[in-house]
């Protein structure tokens, strides 16, 4: 995986990130139209998870899964925004990703994502897990 | 321009998001790689604008410029994270970039940031103005 930052210390920049409750994930659909959507997500070394949660969704919802299947690039974005824009980061993650509907590595996946996340414990998620093997991480901030 | 929603009055998502002060943009780069960056925006009608600002920049921050002159369909998501994941939100808008250099669009753009944005008021951006011809607005909300 190659790394590269601008501003702030890209360690801590990656460790901030990992915390952070929300991404955004962009896949490419039918004739490179970008799709986003946000999503929690867990990090677990070089390889990023989220789920198909249980959360009320869309009857279009399912559109990242059919990109990744036809183009598996993809592009997770987390960031902090307030009005002090000298607070500002992003950490992006771009890398490869794969549909992982069972076995030990959804397993591991769904833990990752309940350790994580207090509302997932009550009731584990059960749907595709999405995995991405990040190929490469930016980094930015605004001060130092 | 088309609309749909899902949770939540659309009309009452769409205000706000417009009056929201983040979203990410995503492009399509080399290879049918999505790109995504956090961004200021304003809506006018079916139009959003964003522009290349003085926040610094990393070297590849124009990436998403070379993007849309490769391929204009681009994809601005605004939405809302909080713990309580009955208040989420999100509104996506998906359409055609213009590059916008100078001009009366120019300056109508970063009079309409300016309005929305104070930290704009003392030091107006000057950059090229994406301009997002807005095809089709998704709603989303997970609770009433």
């Amino acid at each position: 995986m190659t790394t590269a930052g601008s501003g702030g210390s890209e360690d801590s920049l990656r460790r901030r990130a990992a915390a952070w409750p929300v991404a955004r994930l962009g896949t490419v659909g039918a004739e490179g139209r970008p799709h986003l959507v946000p999503c929690c997500f867990a990090l677990d070394g070089d390889v990023a998870y989220s789920v198909v949660d249980h959360k009320p969704k869309r009857s279009t919802a399912l559109r990242r899964l059919d990109n990744i299947r036809a183009n598996p690039s993809v592009c997770l974005l987390v960031d902090h925004y307030e009005e002090d824009w000298s607070a500002l980061w992003w950490v992006r993650l771009d890398g490869i990703a794969r549909l992982v509907a069972d076995g030990p590595e959804h397993e591991r996946a769904i833990a990752l994502l309940c350790a994580k996340y207090p509302q997932y414990r009550a009731t584990p998620p059960s749907g595709t897990v999405v995995a991405i093997d990040v190929r490469s991480c930016r980094t930015w901030a605004a001060g130092p």
